[in-house]
């Protein structure tokens, strides 16, 4: 049992969790809680640490492919990012995430800076249930961010996403024949009437500043969400999910109705 | 100038700040940042704080109707919820909040105990964009929390909301011949299939049980959003704007459109 809070292992994990740069150096990441850890993929689990506490309680939750290391409650308290940690993390490898990853679907989203942990997470949960594969900047936030991860819900394990400017994602899926649409308060037609055939990606913009000019510039189409009221912005979580929603259910994977895979899990 | 954090109105706002029953008692509630503090309605107005240091650069953005009291920076910074804060807050008195007040619009959006500050305010924020007016149950999160307030972006002062338990709310609807939906994962139909004329209004449940089994009951219909993949549900506030989305644009008062609304702003 590790008791000590400057164990080297516990330490190595701090760093993961705090510092975006020890994750792109070692390509590790750390995920936390039962429900998070039991979503990880097998071939990307490194390692497994519980508290003490957690070990008494929950020992068949465990997944034990890889083995686990137990953890003092009070030196686990002192790795973890929640007030009340459920005392179970992983060390996890992260996936493949360039852009053959991504290519060849029918509804993406490109993330254009989005900054805020929990704007990303959501808008990774809300692509899994729309269909649509996530692109990103490299100034969005950290996706391996803890914040970022908690609120995916367990789909940043799921949904294909990939690191990609956004000049060059949007060359790339012209050479597919997708329709690129701008999200934009000044947008040039509301998206209800965005009347495209094939493929569609909709280009949501930082929390502060929207679209870049130069990606704006890039696509086909800048699209508005009508407003009523004095509303200056929508949140870019929720942009997102009006955007992506207007086209769910249009793709070809459509045929496996997402209603006979919810009705397994209901 | 008040230099003591002990000072007595300096204890209030924070008892404000801290405790849902004080603003209760007071029908009083604490805004903090000069954007939030712009848009508060003249006449609900109470008072208004300012650090030294906001005086010094920022006076003319201070609205001056009812004076300001000027709190040395160290004992402002004992007040703010924010890490840097701006240095101007102002304590602001509660609007009604009856189901008078909401009454007779085309679309609604109900909140059965949603439990998450920033999806209330991002719920509220949404609301104002697709012209829903908000009815809150009783374990809904305090809508004048400070956090709830920072997420709506001023969108508290502007959009009609009320209080009520969800039934009381669910009959009154019905007085108004409006068609009540419950946003369920088994809901019998798709939303996109939802043929209602008139007004609608949207149940949307707590973020780990849904709506509640009577508020379900007593809906016209249980709706559903269609989901693919494996996810097992929507973030709250996403589901409440793909939901007010699907109606936005169809209230009479759309005569007169959100973009003419919205050209005088961009």
């Amino acid at each position: 049992m590790i008791t000590s809070k400057s164990n080297q292992k516990l330490k190595k994990i701090r760093a993961l969790m705090d510092s975006p740069k020890e994750r792109k150096q070692s390509s590790l990441f750390v995920v936390e809680g039962s429900r998070l850890v039991e979503e990880v993929p097998a071939e990307l689990m490194e390692e497994v640490y519980v508290s003490a506490s957690f070990e008494k309680n929950g020992v068949e939750c465990i997944p034990c492919e890889v083995g686990y290391e137990v953890v003092s409650d009070e030196a686990f308290r002192s790795l973890s990012d929640t007030v009340n940690p459920q005392g179970i993390l992983a060390v996890v490898r992260m996936p493949s995430s360039g852009m053959e990853k991504v290519l060849g679907a029918d509804l993406y989203v490109l993330l254009d800076d989005i900054r805020d942990p929990g704007n990303l997470g959501t808008i990774v949960r809300t692509a899994e249930a729309a269909g649509a594969r996530v692109i990103l900047s490299p100034n969005c936030v950290d996706i391996y961010n803890p914040k970022v991860v908690r609120s995916t819900m367990g789909t940043i394990f799921r949904v294909p996403f990939a690191f990609c400017g956004m000049i060059d994602a949007i060359n790339m899926l012209h050479d597919e024949g997708a329709t690129v649409c701008a999200a934009v308060l000044d947008g040039s037609i509301p998206y209800t009437e965005l009347d495209a055939e094939g493929a569609v990606a909709f280009i949501i913009g930082n929390e502060a500043n929207g679209v870049s000019a130069a990606a704006a510039e890039a696509a086909d189409i800048r699209v508005r969400i009508p407003m009523k009221g004095m509303v200056e912005s929508l949140n870019a979580a929720v942009s997102a999910a009006i955007l992506m929603y207007s086209r769910q259910g249009r793709g070809e994977d459509n045929g496996q109705s997402e209603d006979t895979v919810r009705g397994k899990l209901l």
